[in-house]
């Protein structure tokens, strides 16, 4: 098994992908607070992922939501975006707000990929082009939210033919209760489900 | 309300999609019995929203899933595909498995949708593409499973612009309880929830 | 060279995808005599790289276009599609004119992906989405035709990663002197142009 | 037929979208000379077409192709990528190649949209998405080049339903002739090809 995910995650073919972890979604800035609250728990775990896929050679990539002042190209299809537009704060580009949280490091060879609209970081962006120019085939991701974004994202991943690998320690959502049911009866169907310690480990030199 | 969800349903841009409501899928042949089980209990719905929806000129679309004998085109990079592949029964083009459940007439009117690859109706299939031709902007989803595909669609609906509707008690999912679960912290944030009757007085004349 | 395209089209990672090689398109229940006339010359081609393909173990895919009778789903949005609408022939599902011609043979191992709208294969289909469950990286495109769908399938598979490969003599438009501006203009760029002849040195065992 | 173009880019449902005008590919630092000594005698076109528009209220989109000082994301699987690849320049995110050239202002209330892949503004880009959400149903086209990405444009916007509109005068390719031609016989099929001074007339007051 060790073995195995050693080399679903070799660095040659990996991505390591962030979602929405932004200050304004599930840091300090956040107007969610229960998903804050749960996304501090896994904080530390994400950005230690961060650290060690990249000095492992495994390409990281941000993805992160903004909206502009004026609101141009953002939804309003759904309920989730009515209640983004009426917090009092908006995910500028640029802002505070917008910015990955300090505790997860951006360098230069990271990606970052911004978008305006939407819910997941696959469909409608670069992502799967860029993912498919690297030569990626294995994605883990982490952030936010099981409840919507990292689900999404899975099954963008899965659709798109990529395997998908989810460190259940390194994302979060709310309530706790349902996050376990999501992995139970939804993501462990579609991902690879593991922890931040087999990851670290599958990269370990 | 009745006001708002009559116009929001209303016929002139609205489409009904049936989600595999197949044999082989949620009937009688059905290899996954847990989801047959709860199907059974919404397939009236199912099937009276089919007939009502298309008597008031709403664009009926079918969404199948189907699998060729030598399994060219298929997923095999999760373990739902890793499930189906190794159950008895294919859902082969033309054979009963893959049929709609008889419950569901197939009119000539009614536009079918078969895919070869996914977990989702929407991506990487026409569905998308017709719906804008026909110039429809909300979707009333039907059908299995709220596990995986009902979310799945949901979400690509929503990223895609459509308003998405959802009857809740013309879809299903296991266990029952987690379904419930899933309305209550994933779908209740990007579609609107309805029910079956609420969706029938607003198509009627 | 020679050892280049051996390798750039080697069966284990290669599709050859014929692009509306319909009776109703280019064959002899064309509306379009002058593609049919330029088509009519390099059918043997496309024939002849189909049969060997097949037989060296490369995938081949056949990608139609079809119409409902009641046009639902169908374009309305640009003067190519006002044309074909206003002929008197349809190409209906099952009809001769949908049908591939002839002299192309299709097999039970090949895949049909039809598709009700748009110009191209590639967009708003599942093509993308099998071939990467395929383990494709090279198409080969052949049919019609040159002034646009053939470039929209180029670009649609350069964009999505794919390496395309072009037989000059199994693909048609008109007029002729314009199919050569279109390679050494468009397709050039974005394809490697090769012949028939070399494409079949290269699949001979 | 005045009338009827008034009412096809009604700014109510209309987005002029600038098609890599900027300086290191159409301008002062262009690496294809042939290509910048065509798109400037078009360029007084392109910018007084944006500032008319701007006025009008028709929202305006400058759609960019950059490239990351290390490479990652870009495409390689083609001959003009390569070609790019060799040139000294690089259109680094923020660097004077990268920049629309000056003649076009951007302003803020445009939205400008930056790919590191492909050669179309439309695949695998937020453009359809965030264009869905502003209500747009005519894009209006302008830029370079006519040999690639304005066909590849009109194509992905044909596709994906909308009506596109290419001001002659306003786009260019090389060499000339071949730019006419590709009206006559591609473009001309997919798009309503206008004049700017026909769209001045279409967005005065």
């Amino acid at each position: 098994m060790a073995l195995d995910l050693r080399e679903l995650v070799d660095p040659a073919h990996t991505a390591l992908v962030t979602q929405e972890c932004q200050r304004g979604v599930m840091g300090d800035l956040s107007q969610l607070p229960a998903l804050a609250a749960q996304a501090t728990l896994a904080l530390p775990n994400m950005a230690q992922l961060v650290r060690v896929a990249r000095g492992a050679g495994v390409t990281v990539l941000h993805c992160t939501a903004e909206q502009r002042a004026d609101g141009k190209g953002a939804n309003r299809n759904a309920r989730i975006f009515q209640y983004m537009a009426k917090t009092p704060l908006r995910l500028l580009p640029g802002s505070n707000a917008a910015a990955i949280v300090p505790e997860i490091e951006v360098h230069a060879s990271d990606l970052v990929l911004a978008r305006l609209h939407g819910l997941s970081p696959f469909q409608g962006t670069e992502l799967d082009y860029v993912l498919r120019n690297l030569g990626v085939q294995t994605l883990v991701g982490v952030g936010v939210s099981v409840n919507v974004a990292i689900q999404n994202f899975a099954f963008d991943a899965v659709n798109s033919g990529y395997q998908m690998v989810i460190p259940r320690d390194a994302v979060a959502g709310f309530p706790p209760e349902y996050v376990d049911a999501v992995f139970a009866n939804t993501l462990g169907a579609v991902a690879t489900i593991v922890t931040t310690e087999q990851l670290l480990a599958a990269w370990a030199r």
